[in-house]
């Protein structure tokens, strides 16, 4: 924000920028290499290129920063924490950032009521600390929580290892604070979990990606934090028998986790994230499963028992039970260690997609056998969230240009439609998955769309280079 | 549909009937009597104005006649099995109404994803009797499930007793099918429990109460069929006890449901539904506790010990846990028996509210303040889903003007939002409530919902009268 920095990267409009820097402070402003040195991309360094990171410090501001972009007709691009690795985040040069890294208060935990109201900018690891020390737990576990933002994670619908239990983000969040594109500020902050008061407003925001307007503030729906923990690592002989057991894991009430690994990505990761794997190798499939519960006895009991009847139902060759709470730690190391993948699969291309449960492998063999001819050296790293759907695909051809990238994408995603598949599960459409929504969405869904964000944003002012 | 009916009758616009019965054929309109005899309330005879009701029997034919009615400019109002209690399936002589009873065919159950393709005309009953075959559960639980559909459930997001396991209709739908105001079709049928490809469009329909369109078919997401059931009957001494026996029954994994009622309920009810209560009274807090689980040891053990804890903290002063599945039809007796407030409190006004968990005493209160000069005589009967924040509230004055009624629930929904309230948690807005909604919603929310209305509806032919 240095006047240095501003003359040699202009704002966009100056009278704009004094009107901004008058509502915000100068603090809230940043011009300049402090604004361009920011990546907006968590994977690879990829610059701010808009000329303006605007940081209101409330809602006021807030409300009063879009309604002068709006009236300036200026293009805004929403930022969280810059974790989202679809290009929801990447902006261009006549663009202003709004980041709501100031906004990052936690307002209220209650206790009785198991809610919290938090601003947007806050991190769901810090969100998931406060509420902690007071016997809650919020339940959306995703990698990148040390900085992926509440804001951000409602913006995207994000997901994660507990969807199984608890759903994605649009299940945990009761009410809703936004400003749309005008400025309108729309305030929807309830704490009940029943109210069919009209249109349930939080659920148009919810993974809309920002293309309505910019979340400031929510009320997040809170369990009581879990005290007892089970990890069970497993291997099994074919697909079936691990759709069998996805069913009988349901009907453990405390099933937290269900997360399944190919033998491409066990053989891959397991060795480098423990010095031993915790199974036997040889099989097609390594599940991950967990439980989280509230009565040591119980728990224990039920979590043995389902072991030892699908190993008595042969539905599993080998299991084994983390021990201790560093055991368990060790066996999620395996099932997120994405350091061998990075440096053994470099560059790969990866994908977020998901297909309906009995069709998984089915479409796995189609996407094998569209890919062999073009490119007999594919190599494949699968692993995913079963219960959800969710099938995480890496897929590497050595060192590629973009087309062959493209080319690559066009095969995945082409397989998807005959197994009632979607080209993204949890990572949403941002940027990069534009072109393939068009092709796989209905006429009537195409539709749909066009006419809620043209209610919400007619100008198309923010976000206007995300979705469609 | 005779022509002795047409002629007392007549379809409101000659040239469109004829061109309906041409899509329908002449089983699928009814007119004169055949539709002027079926009520529109479940409470109380209401005849269906509207000289027609089209009965589409496909997707087809139900998009063909919504574009015929959009051509003609021809108002409709949709009816499901016309349980809803807030007026919105009423209809005026210039409606046609579509009803979706036709379209009554579960299409699929799938086993292996748990999910099952319904059409929109298929009551609650029969979807969880043709479901529970294949060892599954569709969990949401209504008093009118034998009545009720799946398109009248998903229109109002209906609720019930174990929302606070499973959530309410929203949080049981994958997939959904509309025809909107203009014949539309919008085809959003996934199966796919993660799906962040663009806008999740069966939010915008659901608990929409028929504004935006038609749903014709859906796909639910059910959940293994519970193999065991606990019902105990508790009585608690204070409103603090009451909050902090349903945060510990909120670590029982297995808690389905959590039914609270006041002592001027359970002294009117429980001696009519049972001929002796299940526990003493003289208690101000009566609760029905429900756990449906997977594993008998198990599941009886946290039940029980969750009781016994409770009982040695002093949160209860007397418990009974049914001993049989029919005791636990008695118990639940007791919480759905509603003849004794028939009987003895006709003619009452019936209210749906939703407050804030730690306020609900204190709402209570409000209200008893603010009715107890102008109506001395009130009486009150007074029930819920304290862990979902809906308080079923039931108030006489004896016979009363409907200027009384109004008055009532103006001094009932006042109180609300000191205590973060809500006029409806599961009942809906309909045509009864819109003024009171008009109200209590923020400037923000209106204007939000008055764009999603007119960006699907332009003409406001669907639903005119209902919700704003």
């Amino acid at each position: 924000m240095a006047d240095d920095d501003m003359t040699t990267s202009p704002p966009l409009n100056s009278e704009l920028y004094k009107q901004i820097v008058a509502v915000t402070g100068p603090s809230g402003v940043l011009t300049g290499t402090d604004a361009s040195s920011r990546s907006c991309d968590p994977l690879c360094i990829t610059p701010t290129l808009a000329g303006m990171i605007v940081r209101p410090a409330d809602i006021e501001q807030l409300a009063r920063v879009i309604s002068l972009c709006a009236r300036f007709n200026q293009p805004m691009v929403v930022q969280g924490g810059r974790t989202g690795v679809a290009g929801g985040a990447y902006s261009e040069p006549d663009d202003v950032v709004i980041s709501l890294e100031r906004m990052n208060k936690i307002e209220d935990i209650c206790v009785a009521s198991q809610t919290a109201v938090v601003q947007a900018g806050v991190t769901i690891e810090a969100l998931q600390n406060a509420v902690q020390a007071q016997g809650l737990f919020y339940p959306i576990d995703l990698g990148s929580k040390g900085t992926a933002t509440l804001g951000g994670t409602i913006a995207t619908n994000a997901g994660g290892n507990r969807v199984i239990r608890w759903g994605m983000t649009r299940q945990n969040i009761l009410g809703i604070e936004a400003v749309l594109a005008d400025g309108t500020l729309v305030s929807s902050l309830g704490r009940l979990l029943k109210n069919n008061t009209g249109y349930d407003l939080k659920h148009l925001f919810i993974g809309s990606e920002g293309t309505f307007g910019v979340v400031s503030r929510a009320v997040v729906k809170l369990v009581p934090l879990p005290s007892t923990h089970y990890v069970a690592f497993v291997s099994v002989a074919s697909f079936d028998k691990v759709v069998a057991l996805l069913a009988r894991a349901r009907r453990l009430p405390i099933l937290s986790a269900f997360e399944v690994m190919w033998s491409d990505f066990y053989s891959l990761v397991a060795p480098d994230a423990l010095s031993k794997g915790p199974v036997a190798p040889g099989q097609p499939y390594y599940i991950l499963i967990e439980g989280l519960g509230y009565n040591e006895t119980a728990d224990q009991m039920i979590f043995n028992e389902f072991l030892e009847e699908a190993l008595a139902s042969e539905l599993m060759v080998d299991a084994v039970v983390a021990a201790s709470e560093k055991q368990c730690q060790d066996f999620w190391r395996v099932r997120e260690g994405t350091e061998a993948i990075v440096r053994e699969m470099s560059p790969f291309i990866a994908f977020d997609v998901s297909v309906e449960i009995p069709c998984v492998e089915a479409y796995l063999s189609a996407v094998r056998e569209a890919l062999c001819t073009p490119y007999p050296e594919a190599r494949f790293v699968t692993f995913g969230h079963l219960g959800d759907n969710n099938i995480h695909l890496g897929i590497t051809v050595g060192p590629h240009t973009h087309d062959v990238a493209h080319h690559i994408e066009q095969l995945v995603y082409a397989a998807l439609p005959r197994f009632g598949g979607a080209i993204t599960a949890e990572h949403g459409i941002g940027q990069f998955k534009k072109a393939f929504m068009k092709e796989q969405k209905s006429s009537g869904e195409k539709e749909v769309m066009r006419r809620m964000r043209a209610a919400m944003d007619p100008a198309r002012l923010i976000n206007r280079e995300v979705m469609f």
